[in-house]
């Protein structure tokens, strides 16, 4: 195995403890940054991710509050309740999980955010002003796996990104941050019609595609820098537990890459770490004070 | 010359006529669509612009208010102007003609407009709207750009398209609207290694650059679809006037291109058959009708 392991773990810690920093600064002025967490219904993925966020939340400091909401809420009372929030001083950041029961439109509620309070960088506001290139919260697994990146290969100008994958939460925002980097940027997807040879003329390598494993070494340059944002459960022959992996198939891809994040202890902890480091940028933009240093686009 | 030539000038003038009888159909409703320009200062390509939109304005059956403000209009009262137009019942679009003069902030000016009159589709709300596949106003010469492409290639979906330039006016948008189509899109631009291996993968070319015959044929996939935004004035040696050249070098991509867009007559007409069917469409909308078909992305 030649590539190296970029330990996706260790970093976001350190961004939580430069969050936890910044958040006891604020605390002696008088300030305590805080996350209002709306969850809806009761899927089960949703709740763990929740309560992590919540946990975090809490260690780093800051104030979290938690809004569970049954299933069958209507859109008017979860628009009041975030109107509510859009207006609660004490609420830096708010984020609604996703995804939402099906009667109720995500768009609409998502755009019903304060956009400098929409820490998950959802909102069109945001989206428009990251891709012309204006100050916005940034979506925090394409902000976490562009931190990454910046801390593997330094300067990224010039080198070919491809990102497979456009959604509206990682692959679309994580083509244009690579592209604020300078980055010659290709988005695929399931209408690319040679992924092999795409994916090989790539420097960097982002795979959003949720299909476990995809993604082979020998579709990789030699020496290619590799961020697997897929988390995808599966269940091996003759194993008795579920095991979690990437869209990209680890043990191929890291013969060949020269670097490479693991799944789990990759890219997936570097979410909730800029979650925390986007509601600490929220609460410095909100006051006039200094925006933390290497936690932003 | 192997290429087909792509008739911008012929294909605006379908859109223009297109325009044109839904104007007359919504005029007999009692509904006439204004457009509303606003220029401040005396750039002279910027005035034979104003001319030209307000003459084709007027062509289609729409109402045309200009607005021509002094170079040192302080920015409130462009903002107050601005605040009026969103107000006016009569006005259906507003375009604020760029470049502004430095003392005026152009993105705050931009995002003065009301998103639904924004007819430029420059207001972060239509950027965020585009990127995430919500209805917005298009950006226009990326508009006309599609319309050609589809009327020239039919269905886009799959493939490879390289767009040179990643400006919020022409680039940006017309990746993003490429990738709606279903292409595998690159976006190149002056950090960009080895430009001409980008360009030979493509079936679509976008040239966008601002740099006078730039693309060599020998860089295309024969083949390959160009199309050719710039426009750049050039004083060739020997001549007494000067000439209107693309960011395309046209003899040598013709030879090699299937299809091709020439400057001028190509992308240029279409720039403003689109901002009067962006009026038409924002009209539409406003009043609840249906939307025109094929003057839409
Ligand atoms: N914290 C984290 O680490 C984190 C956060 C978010 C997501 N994720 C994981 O990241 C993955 C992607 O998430 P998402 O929300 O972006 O997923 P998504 O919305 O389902 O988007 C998947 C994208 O992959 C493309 N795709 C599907 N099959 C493909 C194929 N065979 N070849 C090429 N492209 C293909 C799709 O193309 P079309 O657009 O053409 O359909 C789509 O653009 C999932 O595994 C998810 O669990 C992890
Ligand atoms: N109606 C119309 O037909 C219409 C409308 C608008 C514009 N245009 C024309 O289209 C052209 C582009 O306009 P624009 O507003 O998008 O221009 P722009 O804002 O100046 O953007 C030019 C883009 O080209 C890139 N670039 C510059 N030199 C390059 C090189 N050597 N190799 C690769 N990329 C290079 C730049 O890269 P960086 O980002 O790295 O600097 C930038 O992204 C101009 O000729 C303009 O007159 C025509």
């Amino acid at each position: 195995m030649a590539a190296v392991i970029i330990d996706g773990k260790a970093f976001a810690a350190k961004v939580r403890a430069q969050v936890g920093a910044a958040v006891t600064a604020l605390k002696a002025q008088g300030i305590t940054p805080g996350l209002a967490v709306v969850l809806v219904g009761e899927d089960p993925a949703s709740q763990v991710y929740v309560r992590n966020k919540h946990r975090q939340t809490i260690e780093v400091g800051m104030n979290s509050f938690e809004h569970r909401l049954p299933a069958e809420t209507p859109e008017a009372d979860l628009l009041a309740l975030i109107a509510q929030l859009n207006a609660d001083t004490a609420v830096d950041g708010i984020l609604v999980q996703l995804p939402l029961p099906a009667h109720l439109n995500a768009e609409l509620v998502i755009n019903a955010i304060d956009p400098t309070k929409d820490v998950d960088g959802f909102h069109i506001d945001n989206v428009g002003k990251l891709v012309t290139g204006q100050k916005s919260m940034v979506p925090c697994t394409p902000l976490g796996s562009l931190m990454l990146l910046r801390d593997s290969l330094g300067d990224l100008n010039g080198l070919e990104a491809v990102v497979i994958g456009r959604s509206n939460i990682v692959g679309k925002p994580m083509a244009n941050l690579l592209l604020q980097q300078g980055c010659t940027v290709t988005i695929a997807h399931s209408r690319t019609r040679d992924l092999p040879a795409v994916v090989r003329r790539a420097d960097i390598v982002v795979a959003a595609v949720g299909r476990p494993e995809m993604v082979k070494g020998e579709w990789l340059k030699p020496g290619a820098t590799v961020i697997d944002v897929g988390i995808n459960r599966i269940q091996p022959a003759g194993a008795d537990k579920a095991k979690l992996v990437g869209d990209c198939d680890f043990d191929s891809c890291a013969a060949v890459a020269g670097a490479i994040t693991p799944v789990p202890g990759g890219v997936g902890p570097m979410t909730i770490a800029c979650l925390l480091a986007n509601t600490l940028t929220a609460t410095c933009r909100r006051y006039g004070l200094p925006e933390p240093v290497g936690l932003t686009a």
